[in-house]
This record gives structure tokens, sequence and C-alpha cells, in this order.
């Protein structure tokens, strides 16, 4: 049997295959064509009689891979010349650590402004390394979580650099500004919202991201690092997780996460395909539009309690009016397809995330068993 | 199209695909039957309309994987209830710098038997937190590499522990037996040899393993550790590598490299099912007795260095007595199917790894292949 008849075998499955929406936060829902493509591959890739899983880190085959991902990385983001890309084990929570591990040096502070439950993790993640400087919190307006304008943040000139949030995924908040950091490297964690906007790379110091929503599967972690801000690691981080160690050694120091790069690069040659970060950025923009406007407009059932000009455009929490309604909601949105929209455990509530592997369909499918729901309950 | 159609359409495809017999020392050959049950559920696991690495880890699903796996290490290695038995991301290199991190606390000195360039690698990692003691090194008898008699070794009484690697992968160099620590704790890297041979987990404090080799992908390291050298880690260590923290909260404390967790989950599932550790402690005798038989009795044209009381049954670093043939060796062997058989470049020659994934078909194709290449050439 040849190639393409597997192929053609297993296009006619997944057409017939039952596939849900999955809304999850993370790890998060890939493009079915991306896992069709790595399913086909999996015993072969290439021709080459292996699995991906199986080639050596060292050889030719996996540096192709190594180089198109990084390469995929530069121009989806235009990353300029003076940035280093790297890729390393672990996810987002591991660069909390080596943030302050990787740029305090001999100054041990840095100001970390505090929107959310995962800005605050990196924050008190970061104390343990320096006295950090908290240089905000978030507030309220009309009711609303609200993130405060700049001129209130209490920055500190004099600050290592600043970290800051840009998505926050349980709160369901986003910047849809990028902060003045008056020369101080900024510091971004786009594990959430990475590749769904136009971003100008030369405004920050460093941009992090864990693989598992935008970026494929969980266990590696994306680092943009801009080339001045490597080389001044303390004397604790562990070699493997030296930035500038792994810079030198394009992130091949030692046996990296080789499937995960992979995955990662199956992902971005995708997100290339469908019109790159541009697109995502429009298509981001409509499916949350369209769910806020639904959920706004039926605000004595269902209700969002983020302010318009800070909503996340990858997770929105919502609420049932009456919460006693809400494990019904979870049961019956399970049984029509619409997985994980069970609210995080320290929010409650609902949530819907909506990353570049959620199709509009997706959202369609839940503004429609939404109305379903509300009809028979509201 | 029911799933059994698909099966069938993989099984009839996998029986014709020109799979090789891959000689990597890791990422290295999975087992074949595994690669096809992750690869016919790869767009549908469980029927749930989900790859494994889109879903959760914090829910009902990817819990029931991650205790079955911890389930399968204890009863593979009947590990003792009070050792606890970590999954964390990167590779064991990583723990070469948590080893430290995790046990020193104030003494900041420990030993280090030096057999190898992993051994050593680790020693000086090592000594990056503190005063390390090399115990011993690596000599020699009858002009073969010989691991000298513990009697040998300069113990440190006083060591916080006592650190060695039972398997070099690049000498090719095996423990046969577990040294004596008197009563400090044993700490063994087991990345390439673990579930290879029966072993009692009493004798150890702690032993880590990358999985690339014997354990399935890279980018998550099996972590088994006493109860008693939990709480001691530095102020320094990462919160998530702190192996106290992942032991309370059964390594899901932040977002684990999922899909890597379920793949050895599998790999330990086909493991278990081949006859356990037990069955490839026979297999990797065999295998590699074979091999090496093969190799003496050609001493005028292939030749190993290493003394057969310390032999790897993992890791078969041979040479041709004319090195110039070296490459034509490597190309033919390619061109007959046998794959990754250089050996590394510190060592050079050439490498024959034997891991659990290795059938006993691919030792006697090489076999063959040499035997064809020396008559040609001898």
């Amino acid at each position: 049997m040849k190639s393409s008849v597997l192929n053609q075998c297993l296009d006619r499955e997944n057409k017939i295959m039952h596939r849900v929406f999955n809304f999850s936060p993370g790890p998060a829902m890939l493009p079915e064509a991306v896992l069709v493509q790595a399913q086909k591959e999996f015993l072969n890739w290439r021709e080459t009689g292996m699995s991906v899983m199986e080639i050596g880190h060292r050889g030719e085959m996996f540096g192709e891979i190594a180089e198109k991902t990084e390469a995929d990385v530069r121009e989806l983001l235009s990353v300029p010349a003076n940035y280093q890309i790297l890729f390393l084990p672990g996810g987002a929570q591991l660069q909390f650590s080596l943030i302050p591990m990787n740029l305090l040096g001999e100054k041990k502070s840095a100001d970390y402004m505090n929107t959310g439950i995962w800005s605050k993790k990196a924050l008190d993640e970061g104390n343990r390394y320096g006295q950090m400087n908290e240089v905000g919190q978030m507030s309220e307006r009309e009711g609303k979580a609200f993130i405060p304008p700049q001129e209130e943040w209490r920055l500190n000139s004099a600050a290592t650099y600043l970290h800051y949030t840009p998505n926050e995924t349980i709160e369901g908040i986003e910047f849809h500004w990028v902060p003045d950091s008056a020369g101080v490297p900024l510091v971004a964690d786009m594990t959430s919202c990475i590749m769904s906007r136009k971003i100008d790379v030369s405004q920050f110091g460093v941009i992090y991201a864990g693989a598992q929503k935008n970026l494929g599967q969980a266990g590696i972690t994306l680092v943009i690092v801009r080339d001045d801000l490597l080389g001044r690691a303390s004397p604790w981080v562990p070699t493997i997780l030296n930035w500038q160690t792994q810079a030198t050694h394009h992130s091949l120091y030692n046996t990296p996460p080789t499937y995960a790069w992979y995955m990662m690069g199956l992902v971005l040659a995708w997100t290339k395909k469908q019109g790159g970060v541009a697109e995502f950025e429009k298509q981001s923009q409509k499916k949350s539009e369209k769910l806020y406007r639904y959920i706004d407009e039926r605000e004595g059932f269902y209700v969002n309690r983020v302010h318009p000009s800070c909503r996340s455009r990858m997770n929105i929490p919502f609420s049932l009016v009456d919460e006693s309604m809400t494990p019904v909601f979870l049961r019956e949105a399970a049984t029509a397809g619409l997985t994980y929209l069970k609210g995080h455990r320290l929010a409650g509530g609902l949530r819907a995330s909506l990353y570049n592997g959620m199709p509009e369909a997706g959202v369609d499918a839940l503004i429609s068993f939404m109305s379903d729901f509300m009809r028979r309950f509201g």
C-alpha cells in the first residue's frame, strides 16, 4: 500500500470522525490540518522510516526542522536580527524563575505589573530572587475589571526590567496597548496571545510563550530575547536554562523536546499558510466580538464582568446570572460536543478560550448552544 | 468509516512500510506497537474527539494517564511506598543542576564517580553549586577501559550523596553492580539503562532518567526520590523544579509535558505486556552478547575497547581497524536500513545502541550487514 492510499484512508476517516470544539484554556485545541499531517507521518517522517520522535537532535534532519521553525517565528513576528530565538524545555512558569535568574545580575530589583493570577505568580516567583516592585494592580470602572492607565503605574526607572502579562487567561483581561517602559527592558509573557496580533518586537526586551495555546503542545517554551540582555545570568542558573548558553548553541546544548519543537514547526507553517499573524488578528477580533456581543445582549442571563477596553480576545469568561445552572450548562455543552467550558477554579463560572486553533464555526456552535440553553432555561 | 476500518488501513500500511533499524543513542527507536497505537488515536483519543495533546492536565482524563503511568513505574521497578515518583520537564542534564539544588542543603559537598562524559558533566555542573569530590576515574585493564573496583574509590563519609552513572552511552561502559555508598544516599542517572534490568530501588536515594531512550520521547524526565530526601531544596531552585513541590502536587503544579507523559505511559504499558523488566534484562543480555561475540571473533577487522567486566548492554561502541573505511560503512549501512551507527563525535568510530525498542531482528540485520561488509572489504 502506498502512502497516498494511507492518506486517502485517513482523509476519509477524518471527514467522518467526531471531533469536538474544545474551548480549553490550554493545552488547547490544535488546528485539525496540523494534527492530520502529524498523524500521517507519525511512523515514517519524510520516508525516513522513522518517527520524528526517533531522530537525533544533532543531525541534519532535525536541524532542518529546528532552523525552519526558527525562521518561521522570525518571519511571522518580523523579529529583528538583534534578537535571539530560543526553544526551551518546560513552560512559561519555568521562565518566571528564569527571567530574574537570567536578567537581574547585581541589581536584584525589577518592576512587575499585576493584572491577574498569572502576572501575580510571575511577581511572586520574581520575589524569590530579588526585591520586586509591584507597579500597579487591576482596578474597576463602571463595576467592571479595568487595567489602570499607565500614568497611574508606579514605575521605577532603576528597574532591571518591567514584566507584564499581555493576556490573563483566568480573568479574561488583555492589553490592547503596549506599556511604555521608558527605556527599561519590557518583558512580556505572551503565552496566551502570541501569534494572535501583530506586534513590534523592538518594543520588547524579552517575549516568552509556552507552546500549549497558539504554538502546539505543552513542554516547550519560545523565548525571544534581545542580544544585549544575554550574558547576565546568575551563578545559580542551571546551565541548560541559561539563555546565553542556549543562544550560543541554537537551543541544542542538550537534547531538546524534539517532538514538541516539531509540532511547533507544523503549527507555524499552518499559521503562515492561513495568512500569518494579520489574519489571526482579524479572526480573533471577529470571533471574540461575536461572542461578547451575544453575551452583552443577554445580560439578564449571561454576563461578562470585564470592561470593554481590556476584554481578552483569547479567553472569554462569563457566567450564568443564575449560577446554580452552571453544572447543567457544562453537562449539556459537553453532550453537544463543546468541551472544557468550565471557568478556572479560582474564577468560577464559565470560560471559552478562542485560540488560533478554534475555528469561527466553533464560536457559532457555542452561540447556537447558548441560545438554545437560554430558550429552555431563560 | 468506523475506527476499525481506519485501524485495518493503518495496519496494512504498517506491514508494508519501510521502517529502519535505528541504532541512535537517543532520541532512540521506539517500539513500533507503541507508535502505531499513538498514531491511531492521534486525533481522537478514546473517542473523546480530541488528541491527548489537546486535553487539560487538570481533568480526569489526563489524571487517569498520569496515575496509570506512575502506577506502572511503581509496579515495573517495585518502587517502595516511601519513594515519590515525579515526572518533570526537560531531560537528565537539567537534573545535573537540580540534584545539588534539591539535595545539598547547607553541606555543599557531595561525591561523584567519574566513569565517562556523562558522569563528568554531572560532576562539573555539581561543582557550580558546591565543592564536589571526584571519588574515582576510569582505569585500564588488559588495555581496555575498566571501572575500578570500589575499594579504590575515595569516598567521603560526610558527602550529601554519591552520584554515579550506571551506563555511559558514549564510552559504552556499564556497571553490572551497584556501588555500596555506606549509608550516603546513592544518586543514579539511569537515563540510558532504566527498565533494562531488575534493580532494588531501596539501594538508591534518587534515580533519574530522561525519557528518550527506554521511556519514550525527549522532553520529560522520571525522578524517583526517597521521601526523606525531599524538602531540602536551596532557595534558588525554580519553584516548578523543586522536587518537594512537585511531589506534593503529583507533578501537576504547572502544565507538565502532557504528550511526552502519555507516550511514556504507552511505552510502560508495552514494557509490561512484553514481560516487564525481567524480560528486557534477558533480551538486553542476549542482544548485546550476540553483537559483542561477533565483534570479538573478528578482532582484526572490528574492535571494541571496553573490558568485558563493564561492557554496556545498551550502547556498543566499536571501530573498524581500518578507520578510513568508517564513512563507507556508515553510508552503506544507511542504505541497508541501519541508521545512526556513527559514534559520538568525542569518541569517533561506530556505535550501536540497543535499547528496549530495538528488536533482536535489528541486531541480526546489523551482524549480517557487518559480515557482508567484511567479506567485501576485509
